[in-house]
């Protein structure tokens, strides 16, 4: 087994031969396989199942006395803001709660400033006719999927080990008022798996915006999902980072209980200021009656305190974590001396990203999806769902069985190499 | 007893003084009674305790396979939009579920009209920069709040037993094309309790209008909300009108089960055709993962067919007949005979709209408040908060015991008693 790039022309047609059989071979195992998107198994959400009848059929109160079957407390009750503020690092009066997608309440959010603006722009922002969004790739498709579709250009910006590349940040914020804001997944990034470094979080919430109504869109939907017991992401505050950096009105955080309850109903929250949430409130109140406060309480019951999600966590890691190393260790094994890949090693999150041969994930998602393993698009991790380099492939490996893990990958490894041997062999005819 | 208009100046005097003397003698008993909102009290919340345990830990699948708890079927289960489908006389294809909030989706829906426009529109609505909504009133002042706040000019439009008044609403929207939608609350509407008549109906859904993407919005909030068992509203499904009249596009429906189960953890709908669906789902999809699904299952089985929803709103007009019974019973003891004042006697529904003397009802509200008993505030059921006659007060009867319902109609009387007499020596003196 050979590097591909050191093998012969006549090497590699055999190379071809043997690929192209085996890949036959799988395809008439006739398989169906779904990696396509980061849902957790079923194990994963038995964990919570004493949720479903933790209150009874009494307890129906939140501590200051609200009964969360009726009106009112239109932006969470009190547990679940202290919940939150603690899993975020912050305290309760910046939390307010929203239903079960924390995407709703990104979107809201963003379409709040498009139609009334912030709380200090000039104008709405959807009279910024050339308005932009800064994009860091690989990202997650449906953070750039809210922009594209309000109107804002996608600006892709290279996301390093430690973030966003700031030098590429700061630069184009510094000089364009049309740019308005950023997406960022600071802990365990989707798809890389990146913490950002505190030197990051800091240049984010320091730099100078030519726009006065520069806004952070934090995403910390993995913030307590890791994968090893030890690590702790050690990302700070953005909150209070903006605050010292003068820039207190930058930054909307989120968050969500969609990975450590139920993905399709859990709690979200949206973290802020006072100001940008006073301006949030005039809108949200007249918007909705307040979010399912009896779901809010099922979930402060079930996760009274930081101990109870750290435990719930761990076990969450436990279902997960021999998927990813299952993934890990037959990447390794598959295509490691090839050289025609590499991928990253996350410590948490919910993806790996492998990075195939540029210009072949293309083909190799059609050729996985031909031979019954449905992987996440190509590209879909870029803006415009267009990865110039066509190059990187999101692996959700959470939703399937250990069994189908191994499965999937292993075809998805015959498609990487035969894709990249078929490349190599374009090239050396032309 | 007189009627007040009968009465001289000296008789009006001594009721001044005894009304006063009586109003005195209230604000020293320090009450302090709430009747400012439509909120279901705790016995009716109780009704539906078994739904909080319903799914024990295991029900968690929908009858389509679907794990509930998991992402995925993004506007509802099947189970949940058959529910709605039956109550509103449509069929589930035509049923999308939304969360807890059915204003939610109201606001949400016109908010993509703004932001994008309709099916059928030549631009986003926020390009009619002086678009209009036609306000049946007295109406609900959320629904005024909505569009008032996504930058609609307010038409009011008179609300007559049989529906709005569409003399009034066709020779409107025949002429401006600037007049983008109307609000209607059908069956037993908030405050007077009306339910349209199958003219009304039938003309709303054929009536010529200006704006080609003239919409109706179909508040069907209180379609089971009967008060006496034999009443059925006999309001016939707009769609299928709307379809037939040739206007297929015109309606939006919506309906919750916020006072079915819970007002604050309930699951709501929008019913509408399949144009009109498609284009909300264009932006639903970008917008949120879906809503709550284990919430639609616990009401799916709690509420598996019409039997189960008449059963429960038998019993929830059980406990509330009697609080709507004893306020008529008091406001015809304590007003009848002055003749200053009419009321409404709805037989479904949350209010009993009381229209106190014209010029009077600012004043009755604050003398209640100050005597302890909080009620809507005056102009709230009008645009803009301003009743041009300021007569109308929205009583809402359910949250209070029936002693405490007791208690605050006799001193909201003794307020309109004593306002009117005050008002009518005014004018004496003038």
């Amino acid at each position: 087994m050979y590097a591909y790039a050191d093998l012969d022309k006549s090497q590699l047609q055999q190379e071809f031969a043997r690929l192209t059989k085996e890949y036959d071979e799988i395809r008439s195992l006739n398989l169906s396989l779904d990696m396509t998107r980061g849902k957790p198994c079923v194990q994963q959400l038995d964990l919570a199942k004493e949720m479903l009848t933790i209150l009874g059929t009494t307890d129906v109160r939140s501590k200051d006395g609200s009964d969360c079957r009726n009106y009112g407390v239109p932006f969470g009750i009190i547990e679940a803001r202290e919940l939150f503020a603690e899993i975020l690092g912050t305290t309760a009066e910046h939390v307010i709660i929203g239903n079960n997608s924390s995407l709703n309440m990104m979107f809201d959010t963003l379409m709040r400033a498009v139609v009334f603006g912030e709380a200090n722009s000039e104008r709405p922002w959807s009279e910024i006719k050339n308005r932009k969004w800064l994009c860091p790739v690989p990202g997650y498709d449906r953070h750039f999927l809210v922009t594209e579709k309000l109107g804002f250009e996608l600006i892709s910006v290279p996301l390093l080990p430690t973030g966003p590349d700031m030098d590429v940040v700061e630069r184009i914020v510094a000089s364009d008022p049309d740019v308005k804001g950023i997406w960022c997944i600071p802990v365990y990034s989707n798809p890389d798996g990146y913490v950002f470094s505190e030197e990051t979080c800091k240049r984010l919430a320091s730099m100078k915006t030519a726009a006065s109504d520069f806004r952070i869109f934090w995403d910390n939907a993995y913030v307590v999902h890791h994968l090893y017991n030890a690590e702790k992401s050690g990302v700070p505050d953005i909150l209070s980072l903006c605050e010292v950096s003068g820039n207190p009105d930058r930054v909307y955080e989120f968050a969500s209980t969609s990975k450590v309850t139920y993905a399709g109903a859990g709690i979200s929250c949206m973290a802020a200021n006072a100001t940008n949430l006073s301006h949030a409130k005039k809108i949200l109140s007249v918007q909705s009656i307040g979010p399912d406060k009896v779901n809010e309480l099922r979930h402060a019951r079930y996760l009274p305190d930081m101990d109870a999600v750290d435990r719930v966590m761990r076990a969450q890691a436990d279902v997960i974590r021999p998927k990813f190393e299952k993934t890990l260790a037959i990447l390794d094994e598959e295509l490691s001396f090839s050289g025609v890949a590499q991928w990253n090693k996350p410590t948490g999150g919910y993806f790996v990203s492998l990075y195939v041969m540029p210009g072949t994930a293309t083909e190799v998602v059609s050729l996985s999806k031909a031979a019954g393993v449905a992987l996440t698009p190509a590209g879909a991790t870029y803006p415009y769902g267009k990865d110039p380099t066509d190059s990187n492939i999101r692996i959700a490996p959470t939703f399937p069985s250990m069994d189908d893990v191994d499965k999937a990958i292993r075809v998805l490894c015959t498609c990487v190499r035969l894709s990249a041997v078929k490349k190599l062999l374009e090239e050396e005819s032309l």
